[in-house]
């Protein structure tokens, strides 16, 4: 769709590609407030799950297996918090979300990027909503590194 | 599993079944901070959607189609939001997860039920966290017939 953010975007954004698949990109997300934080985004213009066809369903299943193995894997995740809101587009007059899903890992014990330690305080509760997502460049190139090499080794 | 609150509902907690398809239930949940939300309950122990057979997953599907098409005619939902997230199984010391996903249905007009006026004040923003869910009995159950009747029909 022409005026769609998510089927256009930049080269910078399209830089924390972790990985793809025919239907689906798996984005870092720009907040790391969970580390390793990402966001799987159909490639093609579509507003809800309601709507995705047979293909698409099957490879979410997949890819929801991937990332969810990868997340514990590399980084040491307990489990995931999965989410498809589309709340931001309904801001608009003329809404026309894209459809997107949320994973944010959460964790039991901290970890440990170059050094630096990242604690998940409200393991057990849902995830905030106001939490800093503040990480270091070499932080996350760290993560985005990690993820990558092992979703497509 | 002989442990899991999940796994052995009480006959007051299944009152408020809405829909069952051969491997999940769908409840009205107890709180309607959001009217109309409701839980697809796995009827297998099962921890987590990685772990979910063919058959779980094309049911899914369907579920979320059949759901977010009721939550939308029976009550002018403008559209849903959905989780996984599994947090309070992880407060205990051996965490013994069974898959359940929410169903927020958002709303840019108020609901009336019975007179009574429920406006989703969030709406265009992430769900709140502590929002009151108080409802009378009379509306909760005005909600539960409405919603049965439509999936059930």
């Amino acid at each position: 769709m022409e005026n769609c953010d998510w089927c256009n975007l930049s080269g910078e954004e399209k830089h924390f590609q972790v990985y793809e698949s025919k239907s689906w990109s798996v984005f870092l997300s720009d907040e790391q407030d969970y580390i390793g934080r990402c966001i799987l985004v159909l490639k093609r213009h579509c507003g809800s799950m309601s709507e995705l066809i047979d293909d698409e369903w099957e490879e979410l299943r997949n890819l929801v297996c991937k990332v969810e193995e990868c997340l514990k894997t590399v980084l040491g995740a307990t489990l995931c918090n999965w989410s498809c809101l589309m709340n931001d587009f309904y801001k608009d007059s003329a809404p026309d979300p894209h459809l997107h899903i949320h994973v944010r890992p959460r964790y039991d014990k901290p970890v440990i990027l170059n050094g630096n330690i990242y604690t998940d305080n409200e393991f057990g509760h849902h995830y905030a909503l106001n939490k800093s997502g503040d990480i270091s460049s070499e932080d996350k190139e760290e993560v985005f590194i990690r993820l990558k090499e092992w979703l497509n080794r």
